[in-house]
């Protein structure tokens, strides 16, 4: 693949307003990243309209006419036998045969999920994908994973995200040594139920060369307490829905609070400016764009509910990740994690 | 019981500021308060010279001394077995033996369960304790069970959490008729792991007559979509949390925002009678105060690192649910759910 042209698949049949919030997300992208291309995988008839209106987008688009599509509410293993020519399936093909460097959805994530594991494959030593996510903290950013990928997982999944969560830390947000929590109940070792403890119990033993802090609480999420937090799909997509709610919350007392006198509202128009950055600081489009760690390409799962704006971010993040060759880095870094992981194992498998 | 003197028990050596904290809490508490005596379990000699700083408690309160304590890493096992004289199973054992209404303590949760459970034993037709609390909403307030009790709960749990929270929502937060969602990472049928998918099934089917929404997300949680957010007690901790962390990163953003200029200032100066109303209205010390629930007794939790006026809240649950004869109701109403249940589980277990 050379360096010139970057590609990005887009299924643009998925998400709520889609394909509009697609189409016009993509074309925000291209002032942005003036030398990507785009592949946009969906209904030509209804596509083609709407790039009349997005004249940037539209010199750098070409178009993968089908008309099929994969519901939100179909279940994962249905799409995985129906949906083999949806806009979402092919849009994972195009990854897998080289057409594309990362494809960016914001449609039905268990059938993402399913196809990108089929079609893309596991990295070796990842027996199942997590999606991770940065979000802001009192110390910065922070990433968490799972975040709603397997709804159970055991000890070795949970190793193995923290392994992820490792390399992705450093890749993408910068940090030379992150600090990686496991999220529980408590901070004490005790705490938790068997999933948590033995695979704190593992890391802990350093059979992984990552630095482990321990068990992490939900408000040390927000807190940035650490660079990763490691927990299951279940707990992490309350956990991160709950911020994101408990933001919206607090934006709407605030707006009240601003409204309910003229004093209050003469005290917003001095504010104002200072408050729009707060604003910008927590918008959620700003963090719009899960990433689909383990698999072998790169795939980003945007918000179902997104506009234009936070879809040109998802975007954005297949951009970053594919120019600064993250999969590479992560299989080699996996490589070197797994390698340790076997060495520790050794001992302990012939103690049994 | 008679009306005339109500007593609560509290446990004067839980927390990390006791017994400081609890005395000077207690002692806030009998302003608010002014019938209510108090049983102070904990080492008298720490206790007296505290007494002589918190005068209105000091008139209206008996020591019963212990100089056992329950520390907080200590394992509810252990706790059972060695806190036999603890200050915090005294403290219970007073409300078993109707000594007073009700106890409070800010100590080790796990043993404050386990101690209940064994002290006070379950309510007719409910197998394990939950923890619930009350938190604010964009709708006005919410409950939300369990918040910590059980981390893994099946789905018979979850359908008992969701009858006591119907009770609860209706005796403390006065809905008439409350309406009930289970805590799921999607609103479809098909989300989730077998507990919760099973628990919905249920509830669905109309075996109590309560009013079920179906499944909510992290989001709905702070949006109030339901009066009773149901999920298990690893899920609920982390979600509840989760909230309180990002109330305060909000915060700490918004302190920022208010002092990056002169300009902004200003603002504050006159916005600030407003913003304070906020801050009063999201002080997490106001929803301080778990309840918990299926027990033959009224046992409040308070926040291990609460200070002195949070105390004195949870204080305030106690008394209120000691007044309104919190346990007598729920005991009415879940006879009455009970013998619902029974009557819907008939035909299916006949069909078997």
């Amino acid at each position: 693949m050379t360096a010139a042209r970057l590609t990005i698949a887009l299924d643009a049949m998925g998400g709520d307003d889609a394909p509009q919030m697609v189409i016009k997300g993509a074309n925000i992208a291209c002032k942005r990243f003036p030398d990507v291309h785009y592949l946009l995988f969906g209904d030509e008839k209804r596509l083609r309209p709407l790039l009349h209106k997005a004249q940037k987008l539209a010199h750098r688009c070409s178009i993968r006419h089908t008309e099929e599509t994969v519901p939100n509410d179909m279940k994962p293993s249905v799409a995985l036998r129906q949906g083999r020519q949806s806009s979402m399936r092919l849009a994972i093909d195009a990854v897998r045969d080289g057409q594309a460097a990362g494809v960016v959805s914001a449609g039905n994530t268990g059938a993402l999920m399913a196809m990108a594991k089929i079609s893309l494959r596991m990295l070796a030593g990842i027996d199942r994908p997590a999606i991770a996510s940065f979000f802001p903290t009192m110390r910065g950013e922070s990433v968490m994973l799972d975040l709603g990928a397997n709804v159970e997982c055991d000890a070795n999944n949970l190793v193995q995200f923290a392994a992820m969560g490792d390399v992705f830390a450093r890749t993408v947000l910068g940090c030379e040594q992150p600090l990686v929590g496991i999220l529980n109940v408590g901070s004490e070792e005790m705490k938790g139920h068997d999933e948590v403890r033995a695979a704190a119990a593992t890391l802990r033993g350093g059979a992984l060369p990552i630095q482990f802090h321990g068990f992490v609480e939900g408000d040390d999420i927000p807190a940035g307490t650490v660079d990763v937090v490691v927990t299951d799909g279940f707990t992490g997509n309350v956990a991160l829905k709950t911020a994101e709610g408990t933001a919206k919350l607090y934006t709407e007392f605030l707006r009240g609070a601003f409204r309910s006198s003229w004093v209050a509202r003469i005290g917003y128009l001095f504010a104002r400016h200072s408050l729009q950055k707060v604003r910008s600081r927590t918008d959620p489009r700003r963090y719009n764009g899960a990433i689909l760690l383990g698999l072998n390409g790169i795939v980003v799962k945007s918000h179902g509910g997104t506009d234009a704006v936070g879809f040109a971010n998802a975007i954005g993040v297949a951009v970053d990740m594919a120019t600064n060759r993250f999969n590479d880095r992560i299989r080699d870094d996996l490589a070197r994690l797994s390698q340790a992981a076997q060495t520790a194992a050794q001992p302990q498998a012939a103690a049994i």
